[in-house]
């Protein structure tokens, strides 16, 4: 069935370039309740007319890609899946209110490590105060699979999508960059010590902060709650999954912008600074490609500035340019560097 | 990190009793929004008021569980799992408008492999007139794994749950029963004899509607929307994808009675039997047990019944009883046989 005359390789194609190509013939809708499709964080329906519109998003976890059960606690894993649904609701800038959760396992798991798994789905429903409506359970013949469904509400004014970036507006970070990527490190270390020696028990004290950034992510609903409670409706937002660079070049290209971040600005904690260092790492490389930080990136207008200014947890790190593509770090020593999707090259 | 003192295995508890074991902790709504969560075909969220509510639902796929892709294209496959999450917004009465497919694959899996399963998603999109809003790609380090998440709208009036059959009520089935089923016989023989011998070509011919209905099931929105245009709302309702016999007493217990049917009233396709007869197999079996029919199984007050009588492609099958618990078929020789979950017990 695979034996096509032509066959093109997965991996010939940028994850990007993959979905794009295979949701290209789905931008047309049918349905007058569909806002916004595939292309953002979420998917926007108009649902009806409190005046809010639904929010819905959907991500898939596989056992080996996504997570490593050698250190990632089952209670860890089922909080993190929820949170990080509902950190792509909140990058709409909307308030999340039901999930979904559907599981594939098999039969090593037994019923208290399904159990493991739902308890921290639970604890993540309460912190969010959102309610499961649903899901499924199936058999899987490989690994682990989860599959989260996150529903959430929002005004259509309020919605933030990736395209609105405006020349001059302000760049903004939620939290601190890198930590999630340098205690993933720590994680992996300790990992092959062990397989090295299985009596050598993990050495991970003093490194809490960079493992929980990793393993425990928060979805920053308090922060969309600020911006709301500031007056501050984001130009554009996304939340940084992939790396603060990766996130930067979709706003940028769906908003038809370049962006100009500094160096100095970046917001990283200092403990995961000399984490880094210890590791052997970068601390800007981390802030820059490590990814699963969660936190959220967006514009605002310059007129907001005051507003934005004294939030606790947003930094402002750059500006909007209208250079269409090109996205530039001002290093510390004020060189100019042009950022890439992985890494970045002096100009 | 699963050697927990005392351990349970999944395979000791049923499905439903896992599942409804693991979601004994989520049935206490935060969301003011959330109407029915967890235990019917889908949740019911009450988003806004053009007077309508939002049906949601998911189902996820593994391969080698749900699907085996040695006689299952993936055109039809992706077809499949549009239908049969569409099916479960439809057993709620509602009309589906969304859906969201997230797909795990490995690197075994050519871009034109992935670009036939898009293929069926679109064609099912189009015939049922939905809309694909999101979704996530990843990858799988084993097989294929599929998860859809379905939307759809009805009015809070014509929501029809699980629970809601009255004593009296006329059981009614869509379609006919148990073809899915012998299908699957089919394709799993010609899969033997292939694998035994590969140079002989598989002899589907004359087969045709068993195995369509195996690969190709309907979620019957026609039958949803031709009960709306006779005025009828029924007490209760569900899909059948487990088989007949699974789903009356999923009615029979979320509405607390008995369900009596007659076998001379299963609506069985005459090549379907013909097909069941051939390839050893009962007919009467198969249209209680067989599953994946993806049928709808529902209940109407008695006073329906010159509404429902004319309908085409709706069967009355039987009749709600007070004696909660009890299932039973009057056989074709009259005699009284008890419905059980897998087969059915004389009395």
């Amino acid at each position: 069935m695979f034996e096509n005359s032509g066959r093109t390789e997965l991996s010939d194609l940028g994850e990007f370039e993959f979905i794009s190509h295979i949701t290209s013939n789905f931008n047309k809708f049918v349905q007058a309740a569909t806002i916004k499709g595939v292309g953002d964080d979420a998917a926007v329906l108009d649902t009806g007319s409190n005046g809010l519109h639904t929010i819905i998003s959907t991500d898939m976890m596989t056992e080996g890609v996504h997570f490593d059960l050698s250190y990632m606690p089952l209670k860890h894993l089922g909080y993190k899946t929820i949170a990080v649904n509902l950190s792509d609701i909140c990058a709409m800038n909307a308030i999340p209110t039901q999930v979904l959760v559907s599981i594939g396992i098999s039969n090593r798991f037994s019923l208290e490590a399904v159990e493991e798994l739902y308890e921290g789905i639970r604890y993540a429903c309460e912190e969010y105060k959102v309610d499961l409506v649903g899901g499924d359970t199936v058999s899987s013949k490989a690994g682990l699979v989860i599959s989260v469904t996150a529903i959430g509400q929002a005004s259509p004014e309020s919605i933030t999508y990736r395209n609105g970036a405006k020349e001059h507006d302000l760049i903004c970070v939620s939290g601190d960059l890198g930590a999630a990527f340098v205690g993933l490190k720590y994680l992996e270390r300790e990992k092959r010590i062990f397989l090295e020696n299985p009596e050598i028990q993990p050495d991970l004290v003093g490194h809490d902060y960079v493992v929980e950034r990793q393993l425990k992510p928060h979805a920053r609903l308090d922060v969309i709650k600020a911006l709301s409670h500031a007056g501050i409706v984001p130009t554009s937002m996304i939340d940084i999954s992939d790396g603060l660079t990766s996130e930067l070049m979709h706003l940028g290209s769906q908003s038809h912008k370049g962006m100009t971040i500094y160096e100095d600005k970046l917001p990283i904690d200092p403990v995961a600074y000399q984490d880094c260092i210890d590791i052997g790492l970068e601390a800007t490389m981390c802030a820059l490609n490590g990814g699963e930080d969660y936190e959220l990136l967006f514009t605002i207008p310059q007129s907001d500035f005051d507003k934005v200014r004294n939030l606790e947890n947003v930094s402002i790190i750059g500006h909007v340019t209208e250079d269409e593509g090109k996205y530039v770090m001002i290093s510390k020593q004020q060189n100019e560097y042009k950022l890439e999707a992985q890494g970045w090259k002096h100009l």
